[in-house]
């Protein structure tokens, strides 16, 4: 008998060679129906592979990202099963799951092409074959045996492949009549597989590498679900329409140029002020949360980040140093605000009565990423950071953290984002040795981190290992519409810096202390917070921060002066409006109204303009009859407040 | 007999060989009487050198800045005059005239050295000569004679400057006993020197190479009036006591680190605060004046920079070009805001109806300076611009600049400053060959601008030649309370960089044309006029613009609570307040106040918490007596709205 424990500790005796998917079905039926996967102490292996000794054992089904990761590496065998069948003469070469399917890189036979127009067929033999549910079976092979193998078959990929392989660690897997070069991971058959989609076809240098040859890499996606298919399909369309770049063009919000640079985004006005606005808000709560506002230059001299340990860590990778025509000196774009914050702590001597010391700037920093990493607002190569650093004594971390999660979960409740996880991320206790600070520091700010967010009602995981080598923290992950997690809002613990640079302060003992320091960023920058805002809400802000709130639609141009006077009538109550001047049709001016996502219309006219009252239309909603000036803009206001009054 | 022409056009006949001097007889006694040095065609002579053609002449008296200048050229000869005298064996080097004052480099004999205890020695001396009314007088002499002389008196210094000279063009100064090498420029005599000051004396490298000798340089400064030396000193006294730098640091405005970089300043809290709070009066303002706000990165790639020409003119001076780790690009810290602005203004096609496209930014910028340049805020590596550039029609400048010009002098007022000069800048009428931009443009644009001032009533200056090779331009010089005067809020016309960026739009005629383009900052830098303004103001800032509005005094330590919780009151009426918690009698707390400058103090006792009222003082003023919290805030709102209806 062996001991299999399972990832809640619970343990159970079994015969050995007991596979498991024989666990699973000890467990439940149900649950066996489910299990694409497994690990057998930490290693992944098929469902089917006997465990022979004591072992800790983890089931994967399609909600673990590794039991999608086992669905679509399978799916990846069946569709280069199709691909040969279609294909005669094809070379596979590889084949990975990625992060939403997988794909296939294959050498096609002289003359042949894969287009949009063979997608259809390509999904039609895959599922052929899916439905056959054929076993994934793994089978160990000598070097020589598949050397051989593929010589024959004239694949020089596999070959190369195989010759970087050590003799007696390679498996191929079989499946039907299909065999490819494999480490194991699959799937019990592909009768799992219901639905598959080829979703691009693009080139792809053999190796990454612009010297070999180009091959032809085939896109797909699968599911245990037709109707998750459809609805992926759906969301991806959903997505495709919310793009940030598309959105960001049309709103007028920002925009790139090739002569400042990649990566560099040029806020427009009408993003400038969206973007001010955010800042506004969230600078309002800081205040009252007793931060203190600085402002620090976008360079600072290399020493400064030689002190700071960034220039060992990232200095080669980085924007490289910038010289002084004279005098010798090397300055660096700033990567990050904290060791000038650091700097700006020491200007003058702290007690313990003066913690804590909250810096907040909107600082810009600057990171090299490479031209092809670059994604619109969401990876870019200049951003600014909604930053602070709070520097505190060890025995204010807790009260301080739950501050700033407050603030976080105010931020996030003001933009709409309801739905979000904190994940808190702490020492690895099997290996202690590669953090700095002391044991008893690190104890306490993991209890107060633990406590703090014990203290909110709110999703929490707990992750082992994940903190930073200089302290735990606290990292917010956002679901937005469409289902998908971004990371926002990163707290975290540092005994590193204030130690490096010499922070101290008084204790009430009279003696000097080193101060802890908290980093936070509930936005984390706005280039991407903008991007993911954009995103979750489709273009349509919340009333007190969307560009325009009020659409002026003057029924002919006779009334655009009219309307002109109500534009600068509006703005005395803090409103921003724009006037449709075109020479246009009401009607079609209250279309286009709607598809820009203006919240709010006036219609100007002979009868606006003898009553003096204002006809009122709501997007998405229609007509809300007439109203004073007065009594629209209590409208307004009293919508921005509902949606600003949240605790 | 020759034609004398006066600045004024003036013409008049004299004998050839009249001198300067005897012309201003010829005009009145009482301008001989103040003439101390004169320019023929552009050349500076003596006051006694002979006219022997036709020429322009330009007379000069203290008022002038030449005039200055060669009163105080004068005066380093008699100060190498006294020096000699009181140190035998001293080697004279060089001895310019300053900006305010003169200094001499001399290499001391063995072992001697000029403390601050000699100065006054050195003065008495100094005057000794100067009553002696001894005319200077210039005589040329050859390069052969004057190594000769200086050779057998064992000055290498001076060997060495004659050297460099050419043979034929070398002159010497004597007066009384005493001569100089020295190419001119004196007073009559020396009796017009009425008071001397030695100011400092300091260590100065021969020819400022510290491979060189250590010279010893003795700074002085004279004045035709002995109660003109004591306003300066009253000034130069007043001028320490508002120094930005010592202000800067008692307010807690700002602080330099050396590990940042010098000239790099960190806004502390409270100047970050009043930095915002002046970027956002104007910002009102700008949102008024229809301007649209944008946010550019700090860096660009070099390309934006060749395009714009900055590349060609200042790169080889500038900061140096950012590499990247990979992909061999090359970007550059921004020097300004424009080419950014140009990319800006491309987003989309414009036609003339879109025009003028008003885009402004608080823009940081980075310029190297020399670190023996660097000047507290004054002059710095990294500044922010409150940059506008405004894109217009042609037949639109003149209407553009009148907005900018009313929009700078609102600025001006709101800061208290008073006395201010507009300098219009045009082209030099006899080269206009320099100049890019056809003629038609210049004329329309000089036009505009002259006619724009014109609309205002403020003192005005023309200077011909002054002009940028892109356009006019018009600065403001502002006289601080001390009476020093400042360059602040330039507006700059442009034809250049829109013909660079190639930006156009369709005018009426379905055609394509360039825009113009005009550049502005009120301020200037946030840095500087901060700087200027701290010293104008004695660091006593208009209550709108102050960190500290109001202080609040405790009598005793008993209070505090109930001072804290008044200073949370007024938050909600918008006001700054600090709570005094230091447990000291309230006569010091009042004093101590009076000296940070807080302009309103509410004293915190039994009687005010048992009736609910305010004591309130005023700086400066005294006792206001007992107001409500309603009425003490009205009264502030009141003060404040005073100061910014100004028009």
């Amino acid at each position: 008998m062996i001991t299999i424990t399972l990832p809640d500790g619970a343990q159970k005796k079994y015969d050995s060679g007991v596979t498991p998917m024989d666990v699973a079905m000890s467990i439940s039926e149900g649950l066996a129906r489910n299990v694409i996967s497994a690990s057998v102490n930490g290693t992944k292996v098929e469902t089917v592979t006997p465990i022979t000794s004591d072992a800790k054992l983890v089931l994967y089904t399609w909600n673990d990202k590794a039991g999608k990761e086992t669905f679509w590496h399978s799916s990846a065998h069946v569709l280069a099963q199709a691909l040969e069948h279609l294909y005669p003469g094809i070379k596979l070469t590889i084949g990975p799951a990625i992060e939403n399917g997988f794909y296939y890189d294959v050498d096609l036979p002289e003359g042949k092409v894969i287009t949009d127009s063979d997608f259809k067929k390509i999904e039609d033999t895959f599922m052929e074959f899916a439905r056959q549910k054929a076993e994934f079976k793994m089978k160990p092979v000598s070097k020589a045996d598949a050397l051989k193998m593929y010589k024959d078959a004239g694949n020089e990929y596999k070959v190369e492949l195989i010759e970087n392989l050590t003799d007696g660690e390679i498996t191929f897997c079989d499946h039907s009549n299909f065999t490819d070069l494999c480490r194991g991971g699959h799937l019990p058959n592909t009768g799992f597989i219901k639905a598959v989609k080829i979703m691009n076809v693009a080139g792809a240098y053999w190796r990454g590498d612009e010297k070999n040859k180009q091959l032809t890499r085939v896109y797909g996606i699968s599911f245990p679900k037709d109707k998750e298919l459809k609805e992926y399909l759906v969301l991806l369309e959903e997505a495709k329409k919310r793009d940030h770049r598309k959105l960001g063009k049309e709103l007028e919000l920002f925009t790139f140029s090739q002569r400042v640079g990649q990566g560099l985004p040029l806020w427009l006005p009408k993003g400038a002020d969206l973007r001010k606005r955010l800042e506004n808000f969230l600078q309002k709560q800081q205040v009252e949360a007793g931060y203190e506002m600085v402002i620090t230059p976008h360079i600072g001299s290399k020493e400064l980040y030689v002190t700071s340990g960034h220039y060992a860590k990232y200095g080669k990778d980085s924007f490289q140093p910038i010289n002084t025509p004279a005098e010798g000196e090397e300055f660096l774009l700033k990567p990050m605000n904290c060791p000038h914050h650091c700097e700006i702590y020491k200007f003058k001597p702290k007690s313990y009565k003066d913690l804590p010391v909250r810096l907040a700037e909107f600082g810009t920093v600057y990171r090299y990423e490479q031209s092809g990493e670059l994604h619109g607002l969401t990876r870019v190569r200049g951003f600014t950071q909604d930053d602070a650093h709070i520097f505190c004594r060890p025995d204010q971390v807790k009260d301080e953290f739950v501050k700033v999660m407050d603030l976080v979960l105010y931020v996030l409740k003001a933009l709409h984002f309801e739905d979000y996880t904190a994940q808190i991320s702490l020492r690895d206790p099997h290996d202690r040795e590669k953090y700095i600070g002391s044991d008893e520091n690190w104890a306490k700010a993991e209890a107060a981190i633990i406590e703090a967010v014990s203290e909110r009602d709110i999703k929490t995981v707990t992750a082992y290992g994940e903190a930073a080598f200089y302290g735990p923290k606290l990292d917010f992950m956002v679901k937005d519409a469409l289902g998908r997690s971004w990371q926002l809002g990163t707290v975290q613990v540092d005994y590193n810096l204030p130690e490096r640079f010499e922070l101290e302060y008084v204790g009430s003992d009279n003696a000097k202390h080193t101060p802890v320091m908290i980093h936070r960023a509930p936005f984390g920058s706005m280039e991407r917070f903008v991007a993911v805002l954009l995103e979750h809400c489709a273009g349509k802000f919340p009333l007190w921060l969307t560009p325009d709130q009020v659409a002026i639609l003057p029924v002919s141009e006779k009334y655009n002066h009219e309307a002109k006077k109500l534009s600068g009538l509006l703005k005395n109550y803090d409103l921003r409006a724009l006037v449709d001047e075109r020479n246009e049709k009401i009607g079609r001016k209250i279309r286009d109204t709607e598809v820009m996502k203006i919240p709010y219309m006036l219609i100007v006219g002979e009868q606006e303009v003898n009553s003096g009252k204002l006809s009122v239309r709501k997007q998405g909603e229609g007509d809300l009859g007439t109203l004073s000036i007065e009594e629209f803009a209590k409208l307004i206001q009293d919508d921005i407040e509902a949606d600003l009054r949240i605790n």
